[in-house]
């Protein structure tokens, strides 16, 4: 991964780990069930978000690496996992 | 594409412009609500579906060729387009 | 369901029936992957467009009448059935 | 919320917060994409899964007490906007 494809994904990341705190406490506090799901839906938005540079990053490094090098059904196989993984 | 793709995705279509039909049905005869998403929602897992064909067959063709033959940002750009369209 | 609604839901299932028939086409003449990708993800959101009205007008009367009559548990499952729904 | 449902939503919050450190340390050991991508599509699936229990809380508390006590058009809205959140 380009190090500032990682830089970027680490401080997401962060800023992810402290709204999983936040939820915690919502929840720790009996908060209105419509807002603690708010919250849920902006953390899988986060996640989304950073699925979507991890994928720029491999398509940009990995995928050409492998394809040029005879692993075709190697990174054919594994985009075609994410791509399905990414509706779940 | 593959011949053996397109004619499953044809014969797939054809299910679902009946299903259209079938919703069109359903909805002027005022079915229940609930039923008419339940089968909203299998017509959209048809079509997802559809989709991962299309792109296990894009991936097995076109990708290669583009990135062997010096197109790898055209190649990149598009997968990239359809894995952030998966989740609309 | 409102006779507004259905009007509306039936306006927009007719221009999804278009959008098959068009997806047809674009298959029957070898359209680029990506371009046809682009025009399922196209279809799916029009449905969701439909479950979101069709939902809209459920809960605005048959899931009030429902719990008002006591039916609590009925209206309960069925939302919480197509709100697991949506994700597929 | 029952405190059945808060116990439950409380342990699996404390193993979301386990799986974000987990993909912490993933990617600061440079860890293979793919890998990356299919664990935030875990920790995103978790999430879900509290989203559904939260919604089968909350339509068997505070709609069924709203709709009773005349809060109908708050109901109905507030379950519309998680719908719609839903696929996001």
């Amino acid at each position: 991964m380009h190090s500032s494809h990682k830089t970027k994904i680490e401080r997401r990341l962060k800023i992810i780990a402290g709204q999983i705190r936040g939820l915690q406490e919502l929840v720790a506090n009996d908060t209105y069930c419509i807002d603690v799901i708010t919250q849920t839906s902006a953390v899988k938005q986060a996640l989304t978000a950073i699925e979507d540079i991890m994928m720029e990053s491999h398509l940009g490094t990995c995928v050409i690496r492998q394809i040029k090098g005879g692993q075709e059904e190697k990174a054919k196989a594994e985009i075609l996992k994410v791509y399905q993984l990414k509706r779940k």
